[in-house]
């Protein structure tokens, strides 16, 4: 049977990332033939979508085949009769990203962009957007895939299936495969000579491993990790200490390096306190980052994409969207880790939650592997980030303040008390342009004089988006 | 790496499958090098394990690879250093399944060899044999996979993991295979076309198919069930009714050949009566086949699976056991359907409860898939059955008869009152020889007069095994 | 505090039971001062509300206090300021009883006023009726308390608390009672002597007995159940015959009256066949008893409950429904077996459905004691049972054929297969009038020319209501 | 029926909360007649036993009641034939009190007697002791009752009843007492006007309040504990700050003092380091207070309970045990909030953990009150809070320190990282002498030089017991 070619459409199309997205189609062409590709962003964005927009086109100019890179702000367009919609976009840019991150640390507080008070407010912005996306998705391409790579992304994912109602919906990370392309040299493996297990949430998940015979050599990986020097996978935006020894024994399943966030609070927290009050928050510096990128994305020579995007944090969050969608186009039936709904693979939490784990990715979309009940510990944590999550999207959905407080009071990341709804209060005035959700209160918080005092805070409030 | 070669090793290896089995690994010899292969049997099936096991031998010498078929009475010298045990053995040959099917039916039940009072017979003559089993391989094989195609599967499978507390274990069943080939005709499609996924017990699962495009094609299946003249796939072994149409296009899943004991109850009845009235049970017409098998499998001249095995209702059983193996070997990843542990893949049973499931086959054993929670209907069906089971296997274990009985009255199949204690009374004398954990009651019984007073049992009490 | 005094209001109110009702009240009236009662019926009750209603008023007359028992058919009038609304009507009057009872008897089923075919009838019926009283309580009287007794009561009470959304609403049931006055004799005590424990769903309910001390005496009625020749409280209107006593042993939990149905399946089919064939059905039986009565009332001179009407299945009923209300009114905090949310109370099922459970009656309802998990027997009992109700109440308020279908199959006192559907539409056919959610498919059935034989129904369809 | 007399132990009888006891059983003698009373204690408090024994007496005697209160150090001695045991010992007195706040504190963490490192170490010094008057119990006294009220209550309880298997346990604790005391003021109403149902756990509890008619009254509550100035019953020991007033809007539950260490984590931790910088630690404080009333006992003329004992936070506890005794001797079926095995009460934990919920105390013991599943952030903190418990208490039994620091980064009130092992280690020396189960663990980092340079904790190394 002859399949149809296929319409893709990036939304959030100016991303840095553009080019490894358009790199992993190139390589993937002869299994999934794209007839038309669609890059999508809003009007803050038009600048850098051109850029990477025009460097994209080269890039495929490049490979040989025969794709037209079409570059819009008008959504509606690229949506109309699209095969898969892939979604990477950051409400409030970079900008909003740095408010996230310094607002919590002015206050003693983790800011980071996925976790504590940074990831639900990353998550208030985004899910009213992705929503919108879905509403216009039941209109124009009412069997489209949406694979989402827009952080935070596992409560992104829930959103859209259990509260957008689109089942066809996978939510992508980079992390569990950096595990995986790391951790085999511990044990002088090759990662296609083990088998892995992921379960947990997005950002939050533990894995085993075992060797082709099915005997369990996690144990030995977690031995390894403290006693050789090779590098277990860890993402580079993570700072890379080591997990407590002890615990890790005793679990007898590797966290992913996010964990970190959690297990070694104290030290991340100091560590991000240091970058906050030095060279600025991780935010600040990708910010740089991304801007030397954009500087080589212009010369019209660069056709292929640069060494510099690889050393992100980011690096394989595109490849994978690219593999997941040629294991759906293909059926290709292979394991890979995404966010789906969870069925019972996790019984300690709901059937209609959204889970990250290992899944099986077929015509059909994520086949959830089951993993069975967790130990007490694992147990506690997945559920009290769940219950948080829960606690963020309807918040972010309803704009109810007292959802959003209680979500900030259950972050473990968030210091309980006034501080809570200080920093809560502080973030909403900040991001008040892209949250129309909580327009009252912050019109009552605004009238009350409410405003973050940190500088970079404060010039962003002026000169930033 | 280089992999070791494999000893197997077949449990009831004096089978008239043992050819399929033979077949299926000659046909996967390239990819799953086999040293050496144990056919084991008991003293009663000695005959039939020399026919078999010569012929086995003919089999793989014309086959040109240089293995080796053993034949042993002595189960622990098989085992030693097993890397796989096929478990296919029938406690008291067919004179037991016969008496399963007659007991029943002579008091107006379904007589069945895996549902009703028989297959709770089987369980409870096979449960204690295969706990040996396990600890037979505790001792000598640690590291083996025991696959085991016993039935009933589920029950058996049940018992090996959760009481036997063995978990390198699969069951196994050609029922899903069957319907894989059989259905896709339905919509003019081929095997490979579509994807399925299976979930319930064992021969008590459902289905979905989907199409390529992840379009949900089973209404269309299920439409062409009615209107078009294709085999479905049903089993030789099961009475080829109709479901009821109305009731299919509700469920909009798809059930196995066997809920035909249960939703067409009275149909099954009346045609099994009428058998057993009539030309004999399944298992007299079995007996008879299988002695015809037996008197082929003596000619010498015969090195090949003869046609008139593929005709039962137990074909494709043993090849899937070959492929399950293969998969494991050689971490294929391959989608089969087994019985494992659930771990959450059907949510409305408990995660340590065996279940048969769309399953990804590696190195490490089977991968469920979460199907998710069910709807009212077969949410109430698979929860009975499953808390039959529970019954039924800890009945087998303990040896305790008040706990037989409540599985009895659970049980569909046979109806409630003291016409189930009868039943259960007599079938307890019948099969006395093979549940020395009934002794006690079994004795009381006998005191008090107790027998089957159908002919055909009365005879083999005598003449049978 | 002074309360304020009670309005009362009595959906069918020309039930037989009223004067139990009345006598109820009456002898609680110090601690429940009646204000109003109101009696309504629908016109094909007009007679009998007339004669039931003219007692009930000599009743309150003879008692001394100043109470004024208002009759109407027109339900709105009366419900206006309700404070409680106690429902014990019959869709149908007995004759859809009597169908309900002899299209299942004429196919070789059994015909019950609850169980089977005839209950799940009776839900149908019921349901939609139900949930249009709530809804005039919605607007009418909404902080009512809807005291229900109409069968079946759980299904009924699920209906209302769980798909019409009204939370104050308790189900009864008089079967507990009959067993807590009957069981203490069987270990010569009294009821005050014993502290019972309640679980199960309505008519399928288990219990255990601890005297005051905790211990456990459960075992010691089970076996004085069949030592000794004492009632154990067994509802009149339930064939009574053992129950297998190694199965009560094994169970160590008494099951209700109403097992009987599903433990001794076989002998309740048989003697209800009996009847059908004989002197004719229990409703039918009832229907001349009821004739009887209301021709008693019909006596200007009678101001009291006649002791004829204590001989009856349902006895108890109408004052339990009296003592809830007490106990509400008066936050009174008793135990009382009623139907309620579960809200985990039986963790096997789900926290929203209705189950019947002790529970301590307070002013603000019911407070379920959580029982824990059941056996692994009781647990599948109880699960196919709810799962059947689900189908049934989905059934009934959608008019969804097939799923009306999936609930008779279910039913373990239908047999599967064509025969369900033949009962299924014959019943359809019998009780349209009632039945206006399967309009569309009983004008099909009619079509096809679907009717009962029975000569008993055949004539009802022509004379009777 | 004649009741017999009651024997009632008492373990940690020489507690300076003993009068109360005594009080309570005085007050409630002519319901609860007591033949004999124990009061044990250990070698190390054997002074206070003596004083407070003398006390108890002298109170006895001016009851007028014949009772006699028998002082002993052999627990065995005095177990023999017991009806009830009550539990209120405290191992390591309170220098070990003093030692849990102050460790955590000079690393600035929250130290307290019951929450964060000082609750988990509590729990591993009681848990190992509990379990051995258990086994005490099992031999000497099959059918008595344990009521506990040793903190971490709830802990202690689910030691005895899930891992210790006795059954006949209740966990007590007074907070709920004074919320039910202090709440109805704030509304103006008597506490017998209104209605309270509570669940959680122990110290870790939320409820809700209805009046007579079942309305809701908690919003009316929540309101006037910010818009009045009556006190809400918060225990005397716990720091009385306002919870964020939109929290508990969004809740509408209220939750229990104790909350404020979680949902106001931040002031609480502020105001115990001030405590530990300046007065002392609230142990520091009670020291100082027992003292002071051990003095007051020892004057031979005391023979009532001193005011100055019902200012304690502690107050209330006692007279709880003499209710819950009196509750279950004389089958009163009163309710009170007790720690209980859940049994589905609480469906988002497992059936077979201990909860605090509102249940109704009879003659078998406590009938919980199922509350239904609970709002995401809810469910969220109690999920975390048990799986957090269920280390702690494996770890207490088996001493598996992985297990003991994973319960440490569960605890929210524990900072995660290096610094956990830290505050770990220091406490596992401190408290050698009172885990056995970690000795070796502890020698090795004794070998390390692991100490506490805490100066009072120092101190109480060389002087304290």
């Amino acid at each position: 049977m002859e399949k149809k070619p296929i319409k893709i459409v990036t939304i959030g199309g100016g991303s840095s990332y553009t080019p490894e997205l358009m790199e992993g189609f190139i390589n993937r062409y002869k299994e999934l033939p794209i007839r038309e590709f669609w890059l999508v962003d809003v009007e803050d964005g038009r600048e850098k979508l051109e850029i990477v927009g025009a460097m994209a086109q080269r890039m495929w100019d490049a490979s040989g085949y025969d794709v037209k890179v079409h570059l819009t702000l008008d959504r509606r367009e690229a949506l109309k009769d699209a095969d898969f919609v892939t979604t990477q976009f950051r409400v409030g840019l970079l900008d909003a990203r740095i408010k996230d991150e310094r607002i919590p640390f002015s206050h003693g507080m983790l800011g980071q962009e996925t976790n504590g008070a940074g990831g639900m407010f990353k998550a208030f912005r985004t899910i009213p957007v992705i929503l919108d996306i879905v509403e216009d998705m039941k209109e124009l391409c009412p069997n489209a895939w949406l694979i989402n790579f827009t952080n935070p992304s596992g409560m992104v994912t829930e959103a859209v299936i259990k509260h957008g109602g689109w089942k066809k919906c996978i939510g992508l990370c980079n992390v569990p495969v950096g595990a995986m392309m790391g951790e085999p040299k511990l044990i002088d493996k090759k990662e296609d000579e083990l088998i892995f297990q992921f379960a947990g949430l997005n950002h939050f998940h533990w894995h085993k491993v075992f060797d082709k015979q099915g005997n369990d050599v996690t144990a030995e990986i977690i031995k390894n990790m403290y006693d050789r020097k090779e590098d277990d996978g860890t993402p580079a935006n993570i700072h890379n200490i080591k997990f407590l020894r002890e615990q890790l024994e005793q679990m007898n399943i590797i966290p992913c390096g996010y964990h970190r966030y959690y297990y070694l609070q104290d030290e991340m927290l100091k560590h991000g306190l240091e970058e906050f009050n030095g060279e600025g928050t991780r935010g600040q510096q990708v910010k740089k980052t991304e801007a030397e990128l954009f500087e080589l994305y212009k010369d019209p020579n660069l056709n292929y994409k640069p060494e510099q995007l690889t050393k992100r944090g980011g690096t394989h969050y595109s490849d994978a969207a690219c593999e997941c969608i040629n294991a759906i186009y293909n059926d290709k039936k292979i394991p890979m880790v995404v966010s789906t709904q969870n069925n019972g693979a996790i019984p300690d939490l709901a059937p209609d939650s959204i889970v990250e784990v290992t899944s099986y990715i077929t015509g059909k979309g994520a086949m959830p592997v089951a993993w069975g009940k967790l130990d007490s510990a694992e147990k506690g944590w997945i559920q009290v980030m769940k219950a948080m999550e829960e606690c963020v999207i309807k918040a972010a959905i309803t704009g109810d303040y007292g959802l959003a407080l209680q979500a900030f009071l259950l972050n473990p990341q968030v210091k309980g008390g006034a501080i809570a709804k200080t920093v809560l209060d502080e973030m909403l005035v900040a991001h008040a342009k892209y949250l129309p959700q909580f327009v009252e209160k912050i019109a009552e918080l605004k009238e009350q004089g409410v405003e973050s005092k940190d500088p970079v805070v404060m010039d962003l409030m002026v000169n930033g988006h």
